[in-house]
């Protein structure tokens, strides 16, 4: 079984623990058997590889979050980077080509696209296999998941299969309607469309060279900014005569609002919280250092992380949007490829921050024109690169960098380190990248 | 008018604003005239300075108080300071010795003691003078404000007059009672008693020997931790036959819980918050530096401090003691008379914070024996002394103390600096004091 992953945008509706560079699929929220918890990403990535050890997954998306990705699921994980976003037709398009070109999968292989997202169980992910298997049959060009829908939902696209069976052609495809329209679609039998489906790979390179001028894989990578943003239903899916949907009744939960995730969670609360007794149907995921005491609510989503606190009647939470959009704040805590850093105190002269790296990994070889700084190791063993300098340091080692030095630090061990930026324009702009 | 302002415990009823070191009274949470925040040791102080400009305030208070009196009031306000907590008789007796044997008022003199937490207007204080010439005049030897219930609670004793007249010979005080029978001493014409009361200093001079054993001022000071815990209702008030009530109408807010501090503030929200239009009845006080998102909320209080965050009902939030009782943590933030400071991260082995001088201040001359620290300067100008070696200090500046070496810092302009340190066994008790 072939999967791409489609690892989606900055969603804002899961603010303060989701923003700009940090999605919803990398929070870690759900507790796994251990008693350690996962994120969205992880969680997926684990029971896909529990129903299938063999084939390839392949997680298409964005530069910004291909860091949260090797820092989640480690560095073997298959990636697929689009260089920008420009919706799901050509990440997929994209993906495509990354699997034949770069990864040789021929043609007639069935490949299974799927959101990383949806809260599911194991079987789903059989589903996502037969549904591998009637696209590798070539009865059809495209099969689909169906979700039984549970009420006149107004933001799911909906597939209006021929027939009540479990697998059956698919009449027509229809955008998202308004609650009544939707009603009306479900008495005529419809499902929702889950953005599931599973094709032949050749299939999805004819149709990606029919709409996009292009060779091979690197071809595409390159004029990538050039293409327009287009989703795979409006390019391909809507078009298609030769479709399937299977119908699928297990258990499916769209995680895209606090409302919906909250649903998902084992219990109350993540991180440290008190609940009193008088609480009912109030849910805290919690990221910060210090205690949440929630008293006499109900129905209340309570969500603190560096970047700010949520607490929202859960109904509501599913407006906070337009809010969060007005909210133009600095970036407070950030997953790296190489670790992690948040920001603990902002001066106007100065900013300090809390820098973890992994092991073996280090930062790029940078200077900064405008901004001196300090580095107080905290823990851990590692060495430091100044100006070619280069030296072995643990905890209680400063080093200080004026404006214009060349710096790195290298994690032996995990490392962690106090950085203090001082200057009049600090900037994350502010950095020039070097060879060492 | 002679004051004496009983600034009192560690209240937890305004977790997470106040805590052990830091009570309620120093919450800058009322709005002036000007857009600027001030506390309600702030206001009350402001406000008997705008009745009476000449009389002395004597603020009766623990240690651990002090530097924060100094730090919202300045220097040069009359503090009281009780070497240790003995409860409120005590207290007055400590005060009432140093405004005679400091002081030097004559014991003909009427002096008033008042909580310093009420939340009060002009009249109250016009009130305050009216009792002190009830008080000068010597025809009882104690003259208090008797508050006009407005409905049968438990939380207050009752005072029951003589008859109806605004000032009235005081029959029996009561206890605090349960609500039932609250109701019956409110239809017998009772008030409650609101702590505050005034008298000749010479009748209090002559209570406090009655009871203790002291000579003046030093004597009862040194012998302060010795005295039983005893209230001044229950040690002189409960005892004296020669009182007499005045009767008060005006506004008189207890600011002890979290549901009557909202009703006294002038705007939904403190600090950083946005409140969407269907919040109702809720109030925010944010006192960290990313905003609060609060939706679809009802009769809500939400605060948030470095030390923790509370989301209560507000009827509920008066029974938040025993969850506060069982949150133990360490102090995240904390006013000083020297200026602040702030826990930014805490690890294993090493604890960051934010140290902010006031220009003209320094820390104690001290080392410790189990921690390195290391002090990045950030922003204005000092004089750092290390093993005895001064050096002039500015924003970029980096200090490193070992373990055992003496160091303080002097701020010539405001000096905020961050502090790692660094140690196996990081604790408060590790520091030694020395002069220089």
């Amino acid at each position: 079984m072939h999967i791409i992953l489609l690892s989606g945008g900055s969603g804002k509706r899961l603010w303060p623990l989701s923003n700009d560079i940090r999605s919803k699929q990398f929070i870690k929220i759900f507790k796994k058997e251990d008693g350690e918890y996962e994120s969205m990403v992880q969680r997926i990535y684990r029971q896909i590889r529990a129903v299938d050890g063999e084939g390839t997954v392949t997680i298409a998306t964005s530069k910004t979050q291909a860091s949260s990705i090797h820092n989640q699921l480690g560095e073997e994980v298959g990636i697929c980077v689009e260089p920008c976003r420009r919706d799901t037709f050509p990440a997929i398009a994209l993906a495509a080509a990354y699997l034949h070109d770069v990864k040789g999968i021929p043609e007639k292989e069935p490949v299974i696209v799927c959101p990383v997202d949806p809260y599911v169980e194991r079987d789903y992910f059989e589903a996502l296999k037969e549904l591998g298997e009637i696209a590798r049959d070539g009865d059809v060009n495209i099969a689909l998941l169906g979700m039984e829908p549970t009420y006149p939902s107004e933001k799911y696209g909906y597939v209006i299969p021929q027939d009540k069976e479990k697998v059956s052609r698919v009449v027509t495809f229809k955008e998202k309607p308004d609650a009544e329209t939707a009603g009306e679609y479900i008495r005529q039998g419809a499902l929702w469309n889950g953005g599931v489906f599973a094709f032949q790979l050749g299939y999805m390179l004819e149709k990606a060279h029919e709409l996009i001028d292009f060779q091979k894989y690197e071809d595409l990578y390159a004029k990538y900014e050039s293409l327009d943003k287009i989703s795979f239903d409006y390019a391909v899916g809507e078009k298609e005569d030769s479709i399937k949907v299977m119908r699928f009744q297990g258990q499916w939960k769209d995680l895209g609002t606090w409302n919906t995730l909250t649903e998902a969670m084992e219990e109350p609360y993540v991180g440290e919280a008190i609940l009193n007794e008088t609480c009912e149907n109030v849910h805290v995921v919690n990221e910060l250092n210090v205690p949440v005491l929630c008293m006499g609510l109900k129905d209340v989503v309570v969500s603190a992380s560096p970047e700010g606190i949520l607490v929202s009647d859960k109904e509501q939470s599913s407006y906070i949007k337009p809010f969060v959009d007005k909210i133009s704040q600095q970036i407070m805590f950030a997953e790296k490829s190489w670790g992690s850093f948040r920001v603990l105190d902002v001066e106007d002269e100065s900013l300090t921050i809390k820098v973890t790296l992994n092991p073996g990994h280090k930062m790029n070889y940078h200077s900064h024109q405008l901004r001196d700084e300090v580095w107080t190791v905290i823990s851990g063993k590692g060495r430091t690169i100044v100006d070619g300098v280069e030296k072995d340091v643990e905890a209680g080692d400063v080093i200080k960098m004026a404006a214009g030095c060349k710096h790195t630090i290298i994690a032996q061990t995990e490392l962690k380190v106090i950085e203090v930026q001082l200057g009049k324009e600090i900037s994350v702009q502010d950095k020039e990248k070097f060879e060492y």
